[in-house]
C-alpha cells in the first residue's frame, strides 16, 4: 500500500505579508523543501552525482489551489505523493493541512536533467534505482 | 481592441539558484509584482480603501509552466491579461518571453476580499470601477 | 552560567545562489527563523498579545560576517544568544556553524513596540516576565 | 568630485510582512540589485568572463540599520557610494530614502574571487578597469 510521504514545516515570520498570512508564492518554496526532504529519505539528493554525472531536477510546471489562510507560526503538515513516475519525468503532489483544516493543495513537474558547467541542460532518464524507491509514494 | 498590460522585470541574482537559473517560485512573485503594476496603472492599489472598506486580493490558484530557463540579468518581459473577470474574483494570464523565446506561462486567480483587523477575510464583489478598467486587458 | 539556545537549520535550495553557495541575505532569515524559536522556547511569541496590547519587535539594526560559505543541505548549527537586554531593546548574537567550521556570525537589534492597526508602532518597555527568561540567554 | 550612484526601487507586496512593513531581510535584496546595477552601469557583470576568468564577488559582510519602515509601494531612493576600493574588496554604502525621509542605511563589503566549476573560490585582485571606473563612486 503506498504511503504518502508525511513531513511538517512551521510557518515562518518572513513568508508572511502584509495582509497577514503566508504569501501564495511561498507555499512553492515549502514544497520544494519538502520534495527534497522526500529525496533525501530514500538515499538521494537534489543535484546528485550519478555514474559521474552530476543530475538535477529543474521544473516544468507547478501549481496551487489554496483553501484556507496559513499565519505565522502554524505547524503546517505536508503530505507529498508521486501521482506519476515517468521516464524522464516526476509528478509530485502536495497536501498542506494544519489539524485537520485544509489549507492548501500543489502539485511540481520535474524533469531529470544533465547538469554540465556551461552547457544547456539536458533531459536524460531517471536513475532505475531512484524511480525504484519512488514507487512506494506512488498513489 | 483589448491589448496585454506590458512591462519588464530584469531577473535579480538573489532569484537564481545553484542551478544557474532564476529559481520557479520567484516567477510567482515577479507575476504578482506585474499583477499590481497593473493595478496600479488603472489609479487603484492592492489593499485599496474603497468606501471606507480595505479591500484586498487573496489568490485562490496560482500556476506556472516553465518553457526555457531565465538567467541572471535577462531582462524578461511580462504580457498580463485578465482571462476572466467575475463578479469577485480576477482571472490572470503572464506571458514571459525573453526577445522572442517564450520563458514561461502563469496564470493567478484572486479574490476580492474585505479586510477586517482580527477579523477573517469576506469576498465581495468587485468595485464596478474596478471591473471597467480592467476591461481593456480582458482577452 | 548562561547558555546560548541552540538549534539547527538546513540549507534550503531555494536559498542558494547561481554562485553555488547560500544567498547573503537568506542568513538574516535564518537569523529571525531561530531568533523566534527561542522566543517559543520561553512560552512567548513575536506579535503577541500582552495585556491587551499586540507588542511586534521591529528591528532597527542587523549585520553578518561571512566566514566560510554555506551549501545546499548543509545542516548548519545555530548558537543564539543576549549580549544586551535593554529596557525596550534586545541585541542578539548569532553563530552559524557547521561540524565545527565557522560560517557566519551574526547580530540583530529589535525593539518592543505596541502595535495598533492604522497607527505608527510605539516602543514600550519589555513585558518584565520577557526580560527575566531571556536572562538565561545573556552573555 | 564623486558622486553617487543613484536609483530607485518600489517596494513590492511580497516584501513586507505581517507587520506591514518591508522585511528587515529584503533590504539586503534591494541593496545588492542597487550594487548589481551600478556595476553594469560601468559596463561589467557580476559573475563576469575576464580573461578567460570567471568572476564573482561573494560577500565578506554586510549591515543595515532602520531609521523609519518602508511599506509597499514606497518609492525607495537609493544612493549607493563606495567607501573603500582595496585591491581585492569593495566596500558600499547605501543610503534609502523616501522623499527626504531617511529609511535605512547599509554597509556591504565584497571580495572578488576566481569561480571554477567544483573548486573552491580564490580571491583575487580586482581588474584595474574596474576599479577605475568605481573610482566615480568613491566618497
Amino acid at each position: 500500500m503506498p504511503e504518502p510521504f508525511r513531513t511538517t514545516r512551521l510557518v515562518e515570520f518572513h513568508d508572511t505579508d502584509m495582509a497577514g498570512i503566508m504569501h501564495f508564492a511561498s507555499f512553492f518554496q515549502y514544497m520544494e523543501s519538502a520534495e527534497h526532504e522526500l529525496i533525501r529519505s530514500i538515499g538521494f539528493s537534489v543535484h546528485e552525482q550519478v555514474d559521474g554525472q552530476t543530475l538535477s531536477f529543474p521544473r516544468v510546471a507547478a501549481a496551487c489551489e489554496y483553501h484556507s489562510p496559513a499565519l505565522s507560526e502554524d505547524v503546517l503538515e505536508i503530505a507529498v505523493s508521486l501521482t506519476r513516475i515517468g521516464n524522464k519525468s516526476l509528478h509530485y503532489r502536495f497536501d498542506f493541512s494544519d489539524a485537520g483544516r485544509q489549507v492548501a493543495t500543489g502539485q511540481i513537474t520535474s524533469v531529470c536533467c544533465r547538469m554540465e558547467p556551461g552547457q544547456p541542460m539536458v533531459s536524460v532518464p531517471l536513475p532505475e534505482e531512484v524511480k525504484e524507491k519512488l514507487g512506494q509514494f506512488l498513489v
